[in-house]
């Protein structure tokens, strides 16, 4: 295949790609460069994710005399820029790209170990899954999801190019940032937060049952992500060092203020007066979360939350939606709450104001119990 | 009405009750009562809240001569300990009760105050909304919550069967705790993690819009709360001063030892190696979330995941859940995962292990994209 000679419209890759270490990332990868019709090569130092790989019709096994236009790099932090390194000896011309959550420190030790820094164009797309490993892999992981692509200042405009088809070709949508302002971010919006649930749910180790029983749904959202893969986030954390230090550096500092804060009004008699930092510190919070960008990246809107009170039986959500889906009411959100140690539960539906009042009494002509 | 006499089973209260404060809570204690019968009177300092507690048949306006048998002080922690000691004396027989979230400090004062160490039996119900102020309130709201009940030690036990009559009209549950001990408890599982949430949040204030454009999940759950309510919290934290400033020092204290050992790989050449404490951290994060009981109390199980890719049009949750229902699947959970920029959505269900395939067929039966 030729440029322009592809199925229609769309971007088209000229050769095959071959992604290196098939786990998660890496198989989907493939399976979605497959669904495209692209030629993809696999390689594994691991039989067991290759196998499952090469079963679920993600490529095939790269032979020595095969010439990737483009290397996909898919291994975990610690091992990326060595392997990085390797393919731009093995495939002088390819485009080299990898998928490493962590960016400036890699493709610094992969240009160190002689990475041709022309060709070197990194990216890390923004999606996951609880699972990992080749099983975990699907086609559509990728679709409609956000690819990071961080060039360097030398690597040339036509490997840039390769790297923003694989991304489309993925189904993905590219945005373009700085190796080291991509690890800024990561370390901000995930790599931290993953810290903070973590120590925050160590806490809960040595806490009385009953005091953790009481708890809402603050805790268990502030301690979700806690959950996640050990290996995978310490590898992460560990390659993003600094920048995440960074980071906790300025929350601890904030923290402190804030316990130096509360300790004044603690010891105070009486009244305890109130604490302007305090109030500082929540009024920042406020106005920090509104710049989390709403529903398909418009801006946040207030949407009017319709509380549900549902029976714990089977079929119920779905009477619920089913009644939702009469009323043409779209629903922006949902939350389930579940109501400790009693069998029902609390389902708030989000919805834009005007639609509010129709899906109320909508579903109070189906005798669901409606707090609004 | 005298004991025994009421109607049916279910617990009886024996004369009329007083609530003092008609925001939030304490207008949908005195709903509750009233679908139960009960006699409420209402005041407050506020004459707005009042006007709308009372247009909504809450409770009628207490007059000079009514002497109720219990009186609930239902407004903000830093004003309740006087309302308390002044109930005290005005109603020299009454079961005294408050509905504060923060219960020593209160208790402590009201009795420095001079309120009857006898008759005075705190209280906390674990519910709450997004919204405050008698329009909020609801009959239901206090409906299968958790209802800290915390008695001193000089509580007459007759004056703790009120209270416990009191949280049982009302709906909920009651979980006995001393004063000290809920202080405690809430300062880890609810008072603490709005603090993170806020100084997390905050950062997020001067973070390049592209940066936080990239978050997930994750970073939105961990920010939640922080759309709390500035004054409200402001109160809560500054009359649980002690407890809350012991969580977070706790927490600083981890978190610098993080700090220490990310600065320690972060200088590192080369392979940064790994980081055993970065690894505990996770560990422990990992073991902690575990704690927090699931649905319905039980112990947290493992749910099967299916995630089920959805055109972003009026109707399509309702379809999906139409043929959840069908199927007869029961959701354990919901989780609905937004894609910036794009005009569709992943919405993840939770469903026991075993009702997994099922569901899938079902869904891919009907054409929904599911990944599993």
């Amino acid at each position: 295949m030729t440029p322009g000679e592809g199925a229609g419209a769309g971007p088209v890759i000229d050769g095959s790609v071959l992604v290196i270490g098939t786990g998660l990332i890496g198989t989907s990868v493939a399976l979605a460069l497959r669904r495209a019709d692209v030629d993809v090569l696999l390689s594994d130092v691991a039989p067991e994710n290759l196998r499952i790989a090469l079963e679920s019709g993600a490529g095939r096994l790269a032979a020595d005399d095969d010439e990737p236009a483009i290397v996909v790099v898919a291994v975990p932090p610690r091992h990326a820029a060595h392997v990085i390194a390797d393919a731009s000896r093995r495939f002088p011309r390819a485009t080299l790209t990898d998928v490493t959550s962590v960016k400036a420190r890699v493709l610094r030790e992969a240009l160190a170990l002689g990475c041709d820094p022309a060709r070197l164009v990194g990216g890390h797309p923004m999606a996951g899954r609880e699972v990992s490993g080749a099983a975990g892999a699907r086609a559509d992981l990728l679709d409609d999801r956000l690819w990071v692509v961080t060039p360097l200042d030398t690597s040339e405009v036509a490997h840039l190019r390769q790297v923003h088809r694989l991304v489309s070709m993925c189904g993905a949508y590219p945005v373009e940032m700085s190796p080291a302002d991509h690890d800024s971010a990561v370390a901000l919006v995930s790599h931290t937060p993953q810290v903070l649930a973590s120590v925050l749910a160590g806490r809960l180790i040595d806490a009385d049952p009953d005091h953790v029983r009481i708890a809402g749904q603050g805790l268990r959202d502030m301690t979700r992500i806690a959950a996640s893969n050990v290996d995978m986030w310490s590898d992460i954390l560990t390659v993003n060092a600094g920048p995440v230090a960074d980071v906790i550096d300025g929350i601890v500092a904030e923290l402190e203020a804030t316990v130096l804060a509360l300790r004044r009004v603690a010891g105070a008699a009486g009244d305890p007066g109130s604490s302007p930092l305090v109030a500082d510190v929540l009024t920042a919070g406020v106005e920090g979360q509104r710049r989390i960008p709403g529903k398909h990246g418009a801006a946040p809107s207030a949407y009017r939350e319709v509380t549900v009170v549902l029976a714990d039986k089977p079929g119920e959500l779905g009477r619920l939606f089913s009644v939702v889906g009469e009323a043409s009411v779209n629903l922006e959100d949902i939350r389930i709450e579940h109501v400790l140690g009693r069998p029902s539960g609390l389902v708030a539906l989000f919805v834009k104001p005007e639609a509010g009042d129709r899906l109320v009494a909508a579903l109070q002509g189906r005798d669901f119990g409606v707090r609004s």
